[in-house]
């Protein structure tokens, strides 16, 4: 059993004003699934795209939108949001103070998954 | 793309005192894990127990412990939890309010998977 708070793991940055902590993952022993924490500065977003898994993203404050092929939609507190994969997505902060979710991806062969090369 | 909040999504009793929400599963499309979000009321738990999957836990608000082979571990909002294939676990509250904690798990054949037959 690994017990930590999210706030005490290394953060990098993923965009502008984006940054991710891998707060359960391999490194842990975490065997079939990645738990993220990101925090989107205001006016930031996470890059807009699509990938062949899955997220299951759980918003902890702020407020923002995400994205997505159809149109954008309202997220706050308590919403969940799941992206299938191959779906277009990014996720904006539109409000004035840290907008923080949980974002869930699956393992591939026991790795993180990585996106395909740009081009 | 699904998005709801979790407050929307029926819950039911997995112990006297503790709630369970499925948040996002098969039924909403994931393929490889589920999210659920659990409540337990003061001087509450969750059963004490093992299984051959993993828990990925995140603790939204309220104060409790994780109770383990070991020991106890105390929890607070943020703190992240793995709980390893087959180690025994419990989540008691032991605070005055709500004890909210996310608990991804994976999915076994495509489906939820379910504990074995006491005995």
């Amino acid at each position: 059993m690994k017990v930590q708070n999210y706030r005490q793991v290394v953060c990098k940055e993923e965009a502008p004003g984006a940054t991710m902590r891998i707060v359960a993952g391999p490194e842990d022993g975490a065997p079939n699934f990645v738990m993220r924490v990101f925090e989107v500065q205001p006016q930031s977003s996470t890059p807009y795209h699509s990938h062949n898994w899955e997220h299951e993203v759980f918003v902890l404050s702020g407020s923002g939108v995400v994205r997505h092929a159809q149109a954008e939609t309202q997220l706050s507190e308590g919403d969940v949001v799941l992206v299938a994969l191959n779906e277009q997505h990014s996720f904006i902060n539109t409000g004035e103070g840290i907008f923080r979710f949980i974002c869930v991806i699956p393992l591939v062969d026991g790795k993180l998954p990585s996106m395909p090369p740009a081009g």
